[in-house]
């Protein structure tokens, strides 16, 4: 894992993850994924399957867990994440995740969670009234994920910035109240990709993504499907890019030729059409080596099962160093 | 609710604890410890140093932890709990119990905990304002404790019935979402003692409370200065047992005798004096035994260390026996 990267002026941690909700889309990729093959290349890197956070929204469906944590892991490998290079890894897997997560619970206010705007924003989003306890607390079960391998940055969505923000805090007072043990991370805030219906995040939960396995078939479909500006019903009547889905796709997968794009639609010398044609070849162009992977690993099963088994055992073995440095900052390690 | 004439002769298991914040006090002994020292001799007895939620109230004073879990240790060793016949463990060191907690966390409302009058009642005793997630939480980890041993019976004082609630809510629930793994715990409510102030019940951090270390005269002095009815001022003035200290005192340590000191009160022809001299010596018939085992153990540090050690060990065991099945149940038991 670290190797050349020893030379660099500063040796970061990384640490991310998603929730094993089932499969990856683009809006993942964007926000997230594209850093995080970048950043394996220099530095330790800590991939997490999200399991027991996932439970906060889907308690109720165990049996997608276990689905999922494999269906992302070979997205994962599919997306160009290396094992040899990045530690992909079971959260519910690593206890001392659950340990850490209990004792940064006694000095965290619950209004503090309460008025998370990314929470706050999640439960209206889902339409929770009373919410439930873990729902409520996940930010500090994250910050526990962080923690633990003493990450220093995190590449995430900018909606993840205050769940970062929760974690600095923790850390501070952690080390302020027992010893200075713990590592406040920074974000890396990826891009934001919008859904295919315009106007929200791209999530599969609104059934407005495009998948990491979606064929060429489905793509192009998807993409002919996608919001544009309402106000365009001729090729040739101006069109207005900054509220067009597809000319935010312009700006992320195509950028050196976005400029052009914007000056035609709003010309009328380019239609839809033609508009997204030229995305979904960018798309194409991202998701086909994903798809070439995907051939390679989606029947080895037991490979995938023994990344993650042997990544979850390094997880671990780096959570139980810092569980002890813990434990002896609270004066807890009872029995040297 | 079960009565100690319900115990019937199946097969229980046993679970209670106390917080490592200080020393134990004759309250715990009327409350619980007197029925656990009958209950060991029958049943699988686990007794936790529950020093996770002693951080729920004292996580800003570790180092008390390191040094109440020995002396709640030497507590119940003195006070006749035989580490032959009950497993005495030390909570944080059974990773399980956080693991459980978590988990349990999904399904459990915040607003069924903010309701519970126990919590609500401490966090006013304790002027908390705003609540830390894990003070809020604690009956989620009570509801681990209790169920990774599977624990069918709990003596407790009777402030805790709304957390065995909490407890059993909990089970019926898991054991509906996900199989039926989890036991629905019963509690033995214990006797209330009032402290020495007279109108709430006996606590160390109110500082009206018989430590079970106290000396004969320091039983001898806390008792003399306890309160007593107000509006006695002479012997013969009629007393009001009903209002007294001493006279609840009476109907714990002297119960077969507690109808003669009412009648003698109410007439007149017995003073404080002497009524305060009989519970005197009616505690230190309790006391004296725990002196005696006391002496016996107080500087065998290292045998209590073994003990916590060997007790945390079959703890372990039977809390990764639990955890085995809760995983299988949800499904998240992956790399079989």
């Amino acid at each position: 894992m670290k190797t050349e990267a020893s030379i660099q002026p500063k040796q970061e941690i990384v640490l991310t993850g998603d929730r094993t909700t089932g499969k990856l889309h683009l809006g993942h990729y964007v926000g997230s994924l594209k850093s995080r093959i970048q950043l394996q290349q220099q530095y330790e890197t800590y991939i997490m399957l999200a399991d027991v956070q996932a439970l906060t929204t889907h308690f109720h469906n165990p049996g997608l867990l276990s689905q999922s944590v494999r269906q992302v892991a070979l997205d994962y490998l599919s997306a160009g994440i290396d094992p040899e290079r990045a530690t992909i890894f079971v959260q519910s897997m690593v206890p001392e995740i659950a340990e850490l997560t209990c004792m940064y619970s006694m000095f965290v206010t619950v209004s503090s969670l309460r008025h998370n705007p990314t929470v706050k924003h999640e439960a209206k989003e889902r339409g929770y009234d009373d919410l439930y306890y873990g729902f409520l607390g996940y930010p500090i079960s994250q910050a526990a994920d962080i923690t633990f391998c003493k990450a220093s940055l995190v590449p995430a969505g900018e909606d993840q910035i205050p769940h970062i923000e929760q974690t600095r805090r923790i850390v501070r007072r952690f080390n302020e109240l027992y010893a200075p043990v713990l590592v406040e991370p920074q974000i890396l805030v990826g891009e934001r990709l919008e859904g295919l219906d315009g106007g929200s995040k791209m999530s599969k939960s609104l059934g407005n993504a495009i998948c990491l396995d979606a064929s060429s078939e489905e793509v192009r479909t998807q993409i002919r499907r996608a919001k544009t500006d309402p106000a365009r019903v001729h090729k040739t009547d101006p069109g207005h890019p900054d509220i067009c889905t597809i000319y935010g796709y312009h700006s992320i997968f195509r950028p050196d030729r976005c400029e052009d794009i914007r000056e035609n639609c709003m010309k009328g010398t380019i239609g839809c059409a033609a508009c997204k044609a030229m995305v979904t070849a960018a798309i194409e162009h991202v998701l086909e080596p994903i798809r070439e992977r995907r051939e390679l690993y989606k029947h080895r099963t037991k490979d995938i099962d023994d990344i993650l088994m042997a990544g979850t055992e390094r997880a671990r073995s780096v959570a139980r160093q810092t569980m002890g440095e813990v434990r002896e900052a609270m004066g807890i390690d009872y029995f040297k």
